[in-house]
């Protein structure tokens, strides 16, 4: 046997302890990581067996990709939800995530939509509201059914005022809801007096100051924006500091040149000054703006949303429609707030990975090093963060830079074969809300997009292409 | 020859005519990159030799560091340059780099003091102006000698407004000019009418808005947001857009709520936040306040001061006084602008590489992996240029880590020994000036400290520690 007379090179694909045996034996082995596709679902593993080289996919991608990389989304104006978003009619809320029944809601968004009841004056008490909304006086509606998009419970009600994002390209609008800040916000559930006392003064004096601002600064293309910001260190999902930044300065001439009082642009300023993350609803309403530009193209495995309503995840597909693909909500194992620990811990919950499935956030971690502070891990990590996602999407963003990657664009284009084959599951960079409605952020972390939906999605497309 | 028959592991050092040979021969060979110390000056490198390890220059070393460390500078007001600068009397203009005479001064160095002139009022048309300074009717001092700093010209003169900079562990106040913008300034020797209108502006408009902004909001810490910069892809010396956003961040709320009317601050506000650069002066007038703590230690090799004139590159190291060691500053091979080569550039300029010998500006280049666009280079040559400095330097600073380095602190504390032993020189991020006054900015670059500096600096130290 001359092979076990000299060095041998292992490499060992599977049971670890294959790789021990040898290293036992004063032997070296290199372990790949690897899984079978589809994760050893036969069935699943052969339709996507089917669609891998597809011509029609891959043609229906190449579309949906263009129509992505072509969206140029530019801040047009803010104005009040049900004046904007169609189909937001009577006492609807719209919230984030696949569709979901009040009595299945989570903790905080079951108390976010308390809170949007109070501040419409639906309800004047807690215990009221609940009722109503037992009783189903309340209809439900994702934002996602109505171009719209928002964090955590991602609430949105009939009188809050909404950013509107255009794209020249496809005439659509996005919309999402105003950052309200950290500590007891609506979005983590909390729906206390000053809760709703906020939400009043962005509806009118934080409202007025922006209209009068962006009436007087004409629209405001939100991509090189964002793409300067992916210079200065964020990744525009949990990091906004330099976005926040750059969105002041580019505000502050046409807000004082505005008809705005005095008074109100200086309580504008300071709250908006005041809150890195003011950005992060801009980021996704662009984000949203981008991706419905991918919707429709028939056959195209483009993933075009993540959702996740905190009790399930959901994706949609670019070749499956307004279908929901969806599975249980996973628990995000980060970094938590003094006090708190996983226990505590809501599922993952928010219309944010709108960010990653733009490219943005968890997948442009390595524009962001210093992130890793808030959602753990080391800058190596965040940069093989991003350099992995580059092997289940579609292309590369050349809008969107990484420095530290000596300017590769960001990968961008979710393909869900791609992430069934290698079972590279999406990266998602997410804040963690309480279970419980009214404590709020209790953490921040890395999580990942479940399997299963991938599985169901390739699966659902399968069927819309049949064997020639 | 036993040795000859294994596979060789050869480490050549020198002239490479050496390893050409093994390769030559089908050998592998790695080449160290080696210089002897002092450059092979052999008087140098004996005087070297003798401080090498000297424990009085150790214990020296440890003090200065320590008092740089320590430094904690805080921006406490603005003022007129004749009111608060010490020593800044009668007809005197503080200028960059070491001392120098009117005669010799370069070109944009000449052009910015007929522009300060002019702004003075000393005499209203340029040829008289030029004719004042013949006459040696203004007096000439470097910034330096005052406690000051000022990038490119640097020139400060009686009725300018300057930020003042205390560090309250030393007591002393640093001072520096305030930041013009780009395009036609007086740092690059322009001094046409909009010069002379834009500084009058700054002097009555923007220091008035300032000082009414500073009073409302009491002293501001500026190590903190040098470090949250850091952390934002600037390196505080040729980038400084996530300072300039952090600083109009902080400063608005006080603005807004300051006695200054509403034209005023609109205009302020436009001003500030057109300009990328406008932190680079209290960028610098911290640094200057970090290294003045370290000054004065009897027996210490740190520098305290590296500053060109345009003529000349001159260091000040902690154990020596206020003495100069100067040679002639060089002309930087960086990127120009359209139109624009080395054969058009003023040599070496300004009081800015205060930035480098604090461990910013190219010592911190691992920070801004996007600078490289405009100085050149790749991202990974911004962090080898980090490492490479760690080499020199004395230490650490931890208020300023380095994401993209896991968080290491900036190397800072420059030992000159350590540069004259090891032949690598400061790394210094400048931007380049027209050799004629009044063009302006050509381009931007990376350059180095010239070792003669270096040479008669750690000669003149050795000068005060006679052999026991």
């Amino acid at each position: 046997m001359p092979l076990f007379d000299q060095e041998l090179t292992v490499l060992n694909v599977g049971l670890s302890a294959f790789a021990d045996a040898i290293r036992l034996a004063g032997g070296k082995a290199v372990e790949i990581e690897w899984s079978p596709p589809a994760g050893g679902d036969r069935s699943a593993g052969l339709t996507l067996a089917r669609l891998v080289n597809d011509p029609r996919v891959e043609a229906a991608n190449r579309a949906a990709f263009a129509a992505y990389l072509a969206a140029e989304p530019v801040l047009e104006g803010i104005g009040r939800a049900a004046e904007v978003i169609p189909g937001l009619r009577g006492r609807t809320i719209l919230h984030a995530g696949p569709p979901i029944a009040w009595q299945k809601m989570c903790g905080p968004m079951q108390g976010a939509v308390i809170g949007a009841i109070l501040f419409e004056g639906w309800a004047s008490r807690e215990n009221a509201a609940r009722a109503l909304a037992e009783r189903g006086e309340v209809l439900f509606s994702p934002c996602h059914h109505h171009g719209a998009v928002g964090p955590m419970a991602g609430v949105i009600s009939p009188s809050m005022p909404v950013w509107i994002v255009r794209d020249p390209a496809s005439g659509r609008r996005s919309f999402c809801n105003l950052n309200e800040g950290l500590g007891k916000v609506l979005r983590f559930g909390a729906n206390g007096t000053e809760v709703i006392e906020r939400l009043a003064w962005m509806a009118t004096t934080l409202k007025t100051v922006l209209e009068a601002t962006l009436g007087e600064a004409g629209p405001i293309a939100l991509k090189p924006l964002m793409a300067q910001a992916l210079h200065m260190g964020d990744e525009v999902h949990n990091r906004n500091t330099a976005a926040t930044s750059l969105l002041l300065r580019r505000l502050l001439p046409p807000m004082l040149r505005s008809r705005a009082s005095r008074d109100d642009i200086a309580a504008a300023i300071a709250f908006i000054a005041g809150n890195d993350h003011f950005f992060l609803n801009l980021s996704m309403a662009a984000c949203k703006a981008m991706l419905d530009a991918a919707r429709d193209v028939a056959g195209s495995s483009m993933v075009v949303a993540m959702a996740r309503n905190g009790v399930e995840f959901g994706i949609q597909l670019s070749g499956t429609g307004d279908c929901w693909f969806m599975t249980a909500s996973p628990v995000v194992d980060g970094l938590y707030f003094p006090g708190y620990s996983i226990a505590d811990a809501a599922p993952d919950l928010g219309d944010s990975a709108i960010t990653e499935t733009a490219g943005l956030g968890g997948f442009a971690m390595a524009a962001a090093p210093a992130i890793v502070k808030f959602v753990g891990g080391t800058p190596d990590d965040a940069i093989a963060n991003t350099r992995a996602m580059g092997h289940v999407t579609l292309g590369s963003n050349g809008g969107f830079t990484l420095p530290a990657m000596n300017f590769a664009g960001t990968p961008a284009g979710i393909d869900a074969r791609r992430v069934l084959d290698s079972g590279l599951l999406p990266v998602i960079n997410t804040g963690i809300a309480h279970r419980q409605a009214g404590i709020g952020q209790i953490g921040a972390g890395i999580t990942h997009a479940p399997l299963a939906c991938f599985t169901q999605a390739v699966t659902a497309l399968a069927a819309t292409l049949p064997d020639e």
